[in-house]
């Protein structure tokens, strides 16, 4: 396990595979701390891979001992301007939204400690993975920085009173607690869970990119309207789903039983 | 069972007892798909139902080995018009949105597979029970069609990442899950369902049927106002909740120590 | 134990404490309802303590067997006017908005039961603990009077199938079902119940008092908003608490492996 954080390494390894992609946060000698530099390299390959067709979905990973350990309080102590800390949690902020607006799915792999806005990363992501010894806090209150940016996202997973007490308290929680509140899908023993990553990237892989595209995107703008105006959009959505070839080839293929072939022409 | 699906058997069954009706989804051989038949046998028999005045609520359940497949994805694909899909997904959230707004509650009482947009009838009733061997899906995903109009009621009864789960992987929950996350209230084994069914209808016949139905429509309308504007209208709601004969002699017999007798004029 | 509910001992029992202050429901005779008397001075506190600026949180807890049993129904049969009960549910509803609104956590201790406007007490409060016999029910469809305003705060803390379960059955669920459904943090053996409580309390205590007022107020705010709208507010808000000398402090005690020392002058 590598602790360099030398300048010449990149801040976020992007790998790309076949039909996926993943970025690894690669300042594990402190904790991948969401330095302004970590966040602009993640910023970056958001938005470079927001443009690649090919993907189905990706993962954000982490290397070392941590997944992330939120802002990087150093850095923010060295710059005391409030217009540098409104520039730095806009930074932040743009960045979680892109994975909430990122036109694929984004799978948070997390080991270790996800703390503050490390925590609010996985809250960010549409879907979390974790080892059975991961442990996630909203911690800033401990510093007298209350986690009002991470309480955005985590307060869109969980219920008020376990947000609260964890903003609260800064005290972590567990995996299977954090499974049970919502903030991940599922925990696995550490050794299994690249191998629990790769069948949940698959599984959406093996998937209509079309359908996978559509549906993301769909979700987050229907769950944002009353009952009524999100029943009119997602029923839109899906008559213009319907025209597309891939449903067309999956229903075909579904009667006839038979594997569908995504991406024919129309 | 019966497996017949001849057309001269109804697609719902609707059963009057004294104090509230059931529905029966009764196309088993096509594992009760929301075509458009049975989508318009259940529309007619929810306005015929939200008229009787009688009743305190009602129950949907299915005959056969499933609870609902969904959508005919044969009768689809037979009209392949985007007219056709705007009309066909318009029928089915106009359906489902009479669940919403039908003026008692709703329980569903699944067993077997609710998928797709039988997963979404599930979501929409005010209550469900289920038989433990259920199994609960939104798996549109895996023939290209993202289940939008599902993912309007699901993503209302469950957090954003087991929704998204779901929605993206196309994969079965159990009862056991769908009871943790909130898709439904129980589960119990198989040959007590009916039972438990007739428990929480008769808790249901035993209120006021007054104080039910003011109750179950301002549930839902008071959810989606902000916090003091919610608390102004339950307010109002209350204080002419309290005006009504129920609410008097309710209170007395609490009181007295007596069995309330419901319905006496004012 | 006292039973007493004599008029010349106060309704609510109002004790400070260094950082902190609790609140006793002090009318165990009548299981501490909601009385005009007991909201009145629940209010009367509440306003007083949301002026003291040492406070770091609040504890509402109840002397008797129960916690609190919601409305005097009593003393509601004896003035039936609907203008009388629209004031009488203003009066509830102010009240507990003044909980939400109050400047610094309101933790629930809770053991007995806590029934309707009781069960929406322990709701309304941002935190709370439970003995592991407590139950809490919804109660006033029992009564002929759906639980509105209970409603408002009960379905701001627990899922919409399990909330219209409690209100339309009125039944009890066990402290470990609300915990699992997020209307309480967490219950302990009813031995313990004070100490988990002291331990919630200290915890917080021990945190900047400034980040603790910041970070109740913008929780409940950015909630209420779109996730945009939110995440700008809540980077304001955070900008403008980096430039808090215990903000300051903080990271410099933290960086410095020291403990910190909270409300230093700028």
């Amino acid at each position: 396990m590598s602790t360099s954080s030398s300048p010449d390494t990149p801040a976020v390894i992007v790998e790309h595979f076949d039909t996926y992609a993943s970025l690894t946060l690669n300042r594990p000698a402190s904790y991948n701390a969401l330095s302004e530099e970590m966040m602009a390299a993640l910023q970056e390959a958001l938005n470079t891979l927001a443009q690649d067709a090919r993907l189905h979905c990706i993962v954000i990973k982490a290397a070392g001992k941590a997944f992330c350990a939120g802002h990087n309080l150093k850095e923010m102590r060295a710059q005391p301007e409030q217009a540098y800390y409104e520039r730095l949690f806009q930074q932040c902020s743009k960045m979680m939204q892109s994975i909430v607006h990122f036109p694929v799915p984004v799978i948070a792999q997390v080991h270790g400690m996800a703390t503050a806005a490390g925590c609010q990363l996985v809250a960010s992501c549409d879907l979390a993975l974790a080892s059975d010894d991961a442990s996630f806090a909203v911690s800033g209150i401990n510093v007298g920085l209350f986690c009002s940016t991470p309480a955005v996202a985590l307060s869109r997973n969980i219920g008020s009173k376990a947000a609260l007490e964890m903003l609260m308290t800064g005290r972590f929680i567990s995996a299977a607690q954090a499974q049970a509140q919502g903030l991940i899908n599922h925990s696995v023993p550490g050794p299994d869970l690249a191998t629990a990553t790769q069948e949940l990237v698959q599984a959406i892989c093996s998937k209509s990119p079309a359908a996978v595209r559509t549906g993301k995107a769909m979700f987050y703008k229907q769950a944002a309207l009353p009952l009524e105006q999100a029943y009119d959009y997602a029923g839109h959505v899906m008559a213009c789903n319907m025209m597309h070839a891939d449903a067309t080839e999956g229903i075909d293929a579904f009667i006839e039983k038979r594997p569908a072939v995504w991406g024919k022409t129309a």
